[in-house]
């Protein structure tokens, strides 16, 4: 596997340890990971920490330059908030996990010119689709829904 | 002026005064202010907490139900990122101090149903200009830009 989607892959399992919602992500400039990060709501209790979102903050204030010669990964397809982030900074690629259990606004980062890759990585789907079973309550409220 | 616009000066001048970029906002649930915020990229480092972000983190989990009654207000038209945020959470209505200084993803938000209002503040305008007039380099970092 490739292996900066690994470290995302272990920043996830990190959070699901902590009691965490299992979403990880780093971004990488120049074959160098710069900031990972992983969904800190439960551990937190934050409403915008969101994996993408605490791997930006853990990169710190980077030049405009680096941002635009970065890559992010990420295991799960990014919500709009994170995908906003991805725009604001102009990453230009972003290598995507698995897109199964939730679809994230892919399309609006394509139409603004990101490369957008899905991996489809069983692991990636296997970790959401076990923690959303267990805890679709807290799924729903990363995301913005309503528990039934 | 409208009571929760002024709360949103308020917040940004506080970042002003605390050496920061003067943007503030505030999130009103029920005729109540249940977040206030204002950037912190100066004071705090960070690369996420913009005005809005800031209110959002304020104002801590809150249920979906509170945010999809909810109002933004923010001294400055919204960045992708902030942006995003309002549509994760489902926000439905964003009343913004002005969009001269800065146009952000207003178009963005329209197209997905959020009532969108621009007051065109002169105060709010002022305190803008005057700092990108004073730190073009840190109003540039802000929006993803490189400076001249």
């Amino acid at each position: 596997m490739d292996t900066f989607m690994r470290a995302a892959i272990d920043e996830a399992r990190k959070g699901l340890a902590e009691g965490g919602i299992p979403i990880g992500s780093v971004i990488v400039h120049d074959g160098r990971i710069i900031g990972r990060g992983h969904n800190r709501r439960v551990q937190q209790g934050s409403a915008i920490l969101h994996g993408e979102m605490d791997a930006f903050e853990n990169a710190g204030r980077q030049p405009a330059a680096v941002y635009r010669d970065s890559v992010i990964y990420t295991t799960l397809s990014p919500c709009a908030m994170c995908s906003g982030a991805i725009l604001l900074y102009g990453i230009p690629r972003i290598v995507i996990g698995e897109n199964r259990s939730f679809m994230g606004e892919e399309e609006l980062l394509k139409s603004r010119g990101v490369q957008v890759d899905v991996l489809q990585d069983a692991e990636c789907e296997a970790l959401m689709r076990e923690f959303i079973a267990q805890r679709p309550d807290l799924w729903n409220e990363d995301i913005g829904e309503e528990s039934a």
